[in-house]
Parts: C-alpha cells; structure tokens; sequence
C-alpha cells in the first residue's frame, strides 16, 4: 500500500484524524521506565500499542532519538509499528532539505533504513532538493508550508511577487507550487500550524484535497474545531492533528499507557465532533 | 576556542580558504578500502590525516553518514579530527531547522553528540528555531542563504517586500536579517553557493564580514577565480570554499590519499593565487 492509501484507509477504520507524535523525552518517563533497558523505544512501544486503533498515522521526531544515539531504538520502533499495527502509516518528522545526491542520502535514510512511510522535508532548497523523495511514489512527502512556531512569520509570511501569479505571502507560494507542480506522483502533503487556523483554510483552498498535518494544538495554543472547520477536505478527512505531549505524558505514573489512550482518545471525539455537527 | 576563532586561525596557519567536505559513498572507495571494517572511517580518517594542514575546515555530510547507518562512524571520525588535528574546525553539514524544543535537540545532536564546531541550518522555520544554535556562542551557526543547486531559483530568488527595507530577493533578505539580527553571539555564517558569483558579491555587500560557506566548485561549475574576486573579504579571508569529490575520489586506486592531498594543495594554490593577485 502507498503512503496515501494506508493513510485513507487508517482514517476510516479507525474513524480518526489524529496523528499522534512520538517525541520520546526521557526525563519525562515515569520513573519505572525511566531506568529499563532502551527506556525510549520501551516507552514509545507502550504508547503505540496503547492507541494504534485510535490514530491515522504515527509520526516519530527523529531529533528525539538522535540527541540521545539512539537510532537503533527508532528502526526497532518503525518495525514493531509495522510489524504489529499493519497499516498504521509512519512519518517520519525529520524536516530534511539538501541537495543532489545528498537529498537522495536523506531519502534512503527515511525509506530504506528506517522504513518509514513519509517524511517531512524543507521546501527552501527547491524542486530538485525535492526530487528524490517525490520520486519515491509510494512514500508521502509532506513539505512544511506554514509551521507553528511564532518565528515562523519571519520568512513564511513575506509578500512574494511572481510574474505570472500576482502577490502572495511565501507560504502560499509554496502551498500552490506543491499542489500545482510538485504533486505529479500524487505523494505530497503540506505542513500548517494549527495556531494560524485562518492560513489553514487559505492553505486548504490554494492546495485542494491534500493532506494537511497539523501540530500545535494543545500546548501550542491551537484550537480544534477551529483547525477542523478550516482544514477538513469535503469528505470531512484531509488531516492528520498531531498530538505529542499531550498524549505521551498524560500522566507519569505506572498508569502512563492508559493515560495516553484515553488522551488520544478525548482527542478523537472532539475532533470527530467537530467534524460531525450536531443533528448530522 | 570559539568556532570563529579556530576558523581564523586555520585560515592564517595553513594559509588556506579550502574546506573539505567529507562526503564518503562506499561505492565510490578504492576496492582495498571498501572491504575494511568501518571502511566509512577508515576512508574518511586517511582523507583528512593526508589535508588537516591545507584546509580550514573539515565538512562532513552527516547523510552520507545515516544512510547507512553509520553514525559511529561519523562520531569517530569527529573526535579524530580534534584529537589529531586540534584547532582545525569541524562543521557538520545537517541543514537541520524544527521548533523549540526540537531545534533544542538537533543543537545537542549536532554540538554535544558529535562535538562539531558548526552546523549548517535551513532558515526557513524562522528566528526561534534556529535560536537553540545560536545561543551555543562558541559554536558556528551556518545558514543556508543562496544554495548551489538549480532549483535554488524556486524559492530563494522570489522577489520579496517588506514594508520597512523595499524590495528584495528572499535569500538577500535571509542574508541581511542573520548579519543584522540573528548574529547577537557572532556566531553567524551564510551558505552560497559558487554557482552564483553575482550573488556571491551581493551577498557580501549585505552580510559585512560575515564567514561565507561556498560549495559548488567543480563538478557543479563553480568558477573559483570568481568566487574569490567576489566572496573575499578586505583582508582576503571570509570564505570556507568546499570540495568535495574532487578532493575524495582524485584517485580510486590504493594512491587515493596522496591525489586527494594533491587535489587539495592545487586548489589551495588556485584560491590563493586568486586572493593575491601577481605583483601583490
């Protein structure tokens, strides 16, 4: 199955458009994880296993296993998700952008090493940066567009001229670009925030029924029904909403599992109430 | 020593603008060098001892290092570099860019992990995310501005407005806000690529003194007499002008450290017949 396939069929079986993100913090494990043997693939393997029903995709940051070496614990990671949750996609968070040959290093590490599914990549190199991961027409290549930081103002909101297409802020540049002539193999999905929801529904506009991942709500500040209203496709899918801390460290106790699922699941529902309005 | 400073010093002590970029394809070693254990270091190791004292930096690609899963191997090959040849800078070439605490993770990968001296970063997440780099004001933070690559068109040479500074290309408004504001701690340097010798000199009309990063000669087509003329500052420094390949694999047979010392020393000798023009 291609990366959009797995990703529409995770969003009907498991009647979910929640993401959730695997950003292992190991001062945040509860203490009896804390000291077992590769505490970070033991706790992010209980939280998979504990909300695997209830998500579209898992999404590992992969900063969050290399600032600790641990590349190892994320391939074990991948393969148990696809081993044991078959169907479930991985994307995998790692924001490349290089060149040439380069880019195609990055493509076999997201791909052929760690086997994942998709892989966010930085659009600021162009095109041919891109080109090996569009390539790959089974994998999802989800370029950032309009990220959630604050900061992301400082570039992405610059007021762009273009010969042909008039005035627009860079981020839309890149919304249209991607959905225009990027998209030829149908594996493209773009990055925006949910604290600028109202970018999100010019986004959703400019790129038509791609993919959208969403983080930000939460701790962030971004707001649900909000991101839903603004970024659901007309078949009320379209998103993946990515969760990370909200959901890994709902509690720090020895109840930490149930605690992520039944986050990942109060994020479900209201996220389906929204997409679902009363008396539908 | 801060990176500025090794940089500096390497600059006068080997009387040298070169920078080798440490890219090693397995493919591409010597067939007595590709069946060693850990032929990736084993190559790598031979390349820098045969150049540490014609270059001013070291650059390893840290993909060519994950692709195939070799991050041993690059943490080795780093801690060889300082050990061997103290006072020679070691700038990873990552091109990483993510939020808050993320971007807080790839600072540690890239500083405390693997102890390089600088790191290249993508700016198109904006000030915050590059601010856990910049804040390590003794390590480099290397921007991409104009990357070598064709496709580097697509985004950085839009025509941006800003209400308060006019018109301008994205990666000349990159280049002015790192010299002007992102470089607090000093600890600024750009990315351009040598393909661009017009940009190159607009580049450093904006960003003062500020260090230029400079891949692309060679196989890309860089002119090296133009990146010179047009990269240097007054005192004929401010450039780390990368070679790769041509370097690497000057030779496949069991000579290959000798011809890439040779390769290395010619293209010292070009830079610097080029900074000092004849009869100076």
């Amino acid at each position: 199955m291609t990366f959009m396939q797995s990703l529409r069929t995770a969003w009907e079986r498991n009647d979910s458009l929640v993401c959730v993100g695997l950003d292992p913090e190991p001062s945040k494990f509860p203490a009896h994880v804390r000291d077992t043997p590769d505490a970070i693939f033991a706790f992010s393997r209980a939280i998979v296993d504990a909300t695997a029903d209830l998500v579209c995709a898992f999404k590992p940051q992969i900063a969050h296993f290399a600032a600790h070496g641990a590349e190892a614990s994320l391939e074990r990671l991948i393969a148990h998700i696809h081993g044991e949750h078959p169907g479930v996609p991985v994307i995998l968070d790692a924001k490349r952008g290089d060149i040439g040959s380069t880019a195609q290093h990055y493509a076999t590490e997201a791909f052929d090493r760690y086997g994942a599914d998709a892989v966010t990549v930085n659009p600021y190199l162009g095109r041919d940066s891109v080109q090996p991961f569009l390539d790959r027409a089974d994998k999802g290549v989800i370029l950032l567009c309009r990220t959630s930081n604050p900061g992301s103002r400082d570039l992405q909101e610059l007021v762009v001229s273009d010969r042909d297409d008039g005035d627009r802020k860079l981020y839309q540049h890149v919304a249209e670009i991607v959905a225009r002539d990027w998209n030829t193999n149908g594996n493209c999905a773009l990055v925006v925030g949910a604290t600028w929801p109202e970018e999100l529904a010019d986004v959703r506009r400019r790129a038509g029924d791609l993919p959208l991942l969403v983080p930000g709500i939460g701790a962030q500040g971004g707001d649900v029904e909000a991101v839903v209203k603004n970024g659901r496709t007309a078949d009320g899918t379209g998103l993946m909403i990515s969760s990370s801390r909200a959901i890994l460290y709902a509690s720090n106790g020895e109840d930490y599992a149930d605690a992520a699922r039944n986050a990942a699941s109060a994020l479900r529902e209201e996220v389906n109430r929204c997409r679902r309005p009363l008396g539908a």
